[in-house]
């Protein structure tokens, strides 16, 4: 993780700003012959697009992908090369004037006044390079990535908590994510969260939300300690996108409630004859190494600082001022944070899964 | 973070397993000109030294930190000189007999399976490179990058809950950390926390708890987006640490209840001229750049692995049994993670200042 | 450098295959506020440009650059912002049919093979990733690290040496550079090399080359050993540009028959006060950190290995046969190689004096 | 490359001065279960060890290697466990009081200035950390990814030109260097070195020399192009060590002389039903990728700058005087240079080899 480059092997560097002519990433170090084309990158992108639904904002975007390298097609269908894959995005709804007060005035919550305060300098523009756009090219990477696991292993991740409201542990069901417009894993909650989440948007308001991960088919050994554990590997990739603010594994800060007993996954051997765990308290990572059981991962994200209430803040010149943030904007933002939770977790495990085989064969 | 190195140009790597005959570090890019003696070091190893009170593991190691490299006298007093500190800590207490029983079995807990899953072969005495004992050297880089940093810059952390126990936040005091044998950020709470974990102890149980960290004096700017965020790094640093399930920055998972209202920091003119924040649900970072305001974390241990009730597990060679884990240990790891946690955050901010001063003059 | 991605802190990835839709790179790192705009960079890249005279390949491209991001007009011009620049260049001239026959027979001299036995699968359309074509992206990032560099720092490079005919040292002239086409570091020489290249390009052949490098301004203190010397960096850049097979510093290989009393470059002090060298033949590094004096270097180009006489080889298959390079080449790559030596080392010093200064204040 | 530490996966981080209390290594990333002890670091290190000849300096050091972590016998025998592997030497020979008047005045041709222009300090006694005595622990980490490598892969260097005498091309012959005190790759020159470079050495002044490299083994594939490319990685590696001015892969700087008919490498199928080559002016490297051929490179060493003839120097408070070196030192800092080069090329293709094999199953 450096600057905008992350991963080890598995090599991913995003660039472009929300209003400027394109937003893309270059994807390195890819193993070849893995068959990609467009239409592996794009479904992901549909799921994060603006636009789809009223809960999320109503910028225009198709949001298409081009992939301009590293693959070819030499008769048996395009595959990678192993050389790097640039990805382009053109950014097509460019309304600048929505956000010509920002350019003076600091939007309490974003990142305004850090991006000028360390750069002395910003493209202002729907949030320059701090907007939520960047992580359209997290999702085309990790669309790269689920290609390099294989489909043995799926990683799947969902809306366990809109603002107050929770899915009981027992009752989360990923398969329900994609039935219902909040990404909530859960079908039974979702008229009631969606009735909440409409009050929230009418009011003007936005309200945070926790998204939970599960990764199964992870083999026992991946992750490199001391420090390129897979967790902590995870937290950064986690904690690096917009607007998340915790990141736990297995039962993270319940933990701090366990006593060891109730705590530590006891094993006995499978039907296999591979050892199994009873619990998975770990969330699938001991002492930084996968176990074999599901990885799994809660994701905290803050709620859309951009709301309609006037709020107090300084200008660029040291004014104070009252702000209130027009323009198109998620109620919450965790919910298109869906598709990019998964994304990074591929793109780490694909990188975890390239550096274990270099070192153990 | 890599393997075991971490941090981009401060950089640290560590090596050495808890039997094998020593500990060390090597801190790369370290500035020179900073006065630097062991006197500067141990202090901060004695905190998390084993032995130093009934709640901490009674190996006896005097773990005195020797500094082989890096530093010169040239008159004026020891100052390092840029080029590599290597630092060595000889491993005294080494009684291998204490684990004979776990060459075999796993702990349920510990990484003993995971380091033969994915190694093939482990130095199972203590732990081997799992060990809690490497966290030693982590306290041992973060003396020097406190060095680096200045006495402007203040990092603080203890533990703010013990179980079942809480300290509220408006309760929470620094300056008690180290006034009490649990390191608890309050006074208050140490005698009924003590006799709680005595009976924690005395049980042979283990309990989790959090460690909330504050660090103030950093300034506006630092931190490196997208993939350098320096929430991002600090999770990843606190996530490496032995025993942590969980990072939270600021508001954490607080802020999935949140309304965009209640967590947006609203800003408005200090009195010498600066924009300061009226409140810090955003714990000090924005958009991955620090604020001005105190960085803060909280971060979730789980409870030591190693009890004395009987658990089942499975041996290496595919057998069931059932282990007690006996031999020296802490009823709360969380304890001796104090010091631990104050390190990295150290490591983290060392190297977020390095980087930004290369970056922006 | 780790595959696709060079520098530290001012850090490129490039992507792209000679044939495809584009080709282009990501600076980042780069620091902010910085004047930058496609005019800063065209002009580097015309020097390289195909068809440009006689002497290099008539491919034809106009080989435009542009910035899809990171930089930004305020209002007071379009300056660097900090965040990743994003340049592309379009391929225009994309005559897949001349490389037919490369599809299946390994041209000797070229990367066909060894890509094919790497990556089990290769872009033969001239060259694909191997092509020359991507040092085009090497001289637009280049172009920006001058700018990072400033005018103090001044980076020339030009042709001594082609084939058996070379230009006294104390002959060279950098000046004369541009007022020739084949780039040579000398008026004089022009006219009797351009006969012999005419002679070499008309017989179908070509020939090999030596580029020198001279760097002035730069201070003294540059550089990181051990490993970050900055004479092994420039030894890395240069190496990895294509055709190049040997890279000397300063006396190079001549110090191998020099004695300690010729070679080591005395001392004394000039009229500012500050040291100076009596000569130079460190090529203004020693123990890896720059003196102060010009920085000097010479680097190999081999003869262009798309000849028009028959070679022998063998194809995918592992049938042999008999090639002979159809299309379009450059009778000596180095010519156009000039441009690329000093973009390299352009971006190598960029990161040497951001490092520099991330280290020391 | 990366301040002191090198590689990607197969990393070495070096410490320690030329007359602290030690120097050591981190070779972090290794494969684990592979045997190694200190039996198989020893024979390398006793080949550059000083005081092994007349022809080198005679300071006296055992140069001892100690591994401190990273392996474990689990009764079959010693083998690494995939955790770094921490090695030391202890300084015995620390004469400081040869070294007084070099803490003020500046060696020519050695780093003291540059040091000092850099850091502002310097550990002054015998060069500090710039000191050739750096190279022991390059050697031990060779040792190791020699171990890596295995049998099958075969790394030698000799010395095959000593100031004006040069060994020709066919004469070369690799078997011969551990016959003679020189180091030298041919039997029939050595009583003419010798008697050489005893006159050099009694004259109190020194000479440089060319090493020449061939490493045979290596599979085609291995590189990891365009800025990982394995001649570029090569370069920077053999650049770093001290004295080294220039590197050639191949046909090097005579590449520059040919033209692509006597250049390129024709091939044919061997017997085995793989490509041949029918000549190796690539040095085995095309394309940044191995060929499958040996690799072949030459090292320019400049003479050692130590010398007993008076220079014209200048101290650190900007005074002009005359230094003469007095102490202990090599003639021919080349000799000593030979176990170095093959060392650095082990590493440098231990780290190929495991980032191949993560990228290209």
């Amino acid at each position: 993780m450096s600057h905008n480059t992350f991963g080890h092997l598995f090599r991913v560097t995003t660039w472009g700003e929300s209003h400027g002519p394109a937003i893309g990433c270059v994807v390195d170090g890819c193993p070849p012959n893995i068959p990609l084309t467009e239409a592996d990158i794009q479904p992901w992108l549909d799921q994060r697009k603006p636009g789809g639904s009223r809960f999320v904002t109503q910028r225009q975007e198709s949001d298409t992908a081009r992939i301009l390298s590293g693959v070819f097609d030499d008769g048996a269908g395009q595959v990678t090369t192993g050389t790097p894959i640039s990805i382009l995005i053109e950014n097509e709804d460019q309304r600048s004037k929505d956000y010509g007060e920002i350019a003076r005035a600091y939007r309490p919550g974003h990142a305004d006044f850090t991006y000028q305060a360390k750069y002395g300098v910003r493209d202002h523009r729907g949030g320059g390079r701090s907007s939520a756009r960047e992580t359209a090219m997290r999702v085309a990477a990790g669309a790269v990535a689920r290609k390099v696991l294989g489909e043995s292993i799926r990683i799947r991740a969902g809306v366990v908590q809109l603002g107050p409201h929770r899915i009981a542990p027992d009752a989360i069901d990923f398969g329900a994510v994609h039935d219902n417009a909040l990404f909530a894993a859960s079908t039974a909650v979702a008229p009631e969260w969606e009735a909440y989440l409409d009050g929230v948007r009418k009011a003007g308001s936005s309200i945070g939300a926790v998204v939970a991960l599960e990764v199964t088919g992870v083999p026992a050994g991946w992750g490199a300690p001391i420090y390129g554990k897979l967790d902590a590997e995870l937290a950064a990739a986690l904690m690096s996108i917009n607007a998340v603010k915790g990141v736990e594994i297995g039962a993270g800060f319940g933990a701090a409630e366990l006593s060891g007993e109730d705590n530590a996954d006891q094993m006995r051997m499978g039907d296999d004859g591979e050892p199994v765990f009873l619990s998975n308290h770990a969330g699938g990572v001991l002492g930084g190494i996968s176990t074999g059981q599901p990885v799994t991962a809660r994701v905290a994200f803050k709620p859309t600082s951009s709301i309609l209430t006037l709020r107090q803040t300084v200008t660029r010149d040291g004014e104070e001022t009252d702000l209130r943030t027009k323009g198109r904007h998620d109620p919450c933002v965790a919910l298109r944070g869906v598709p990019v939770v998964e994304a990074m977790a591929a793109c780490v495990l694909a990188d975890a899964m390239m550096r274990h085989r270099a070192q153990v064969r």
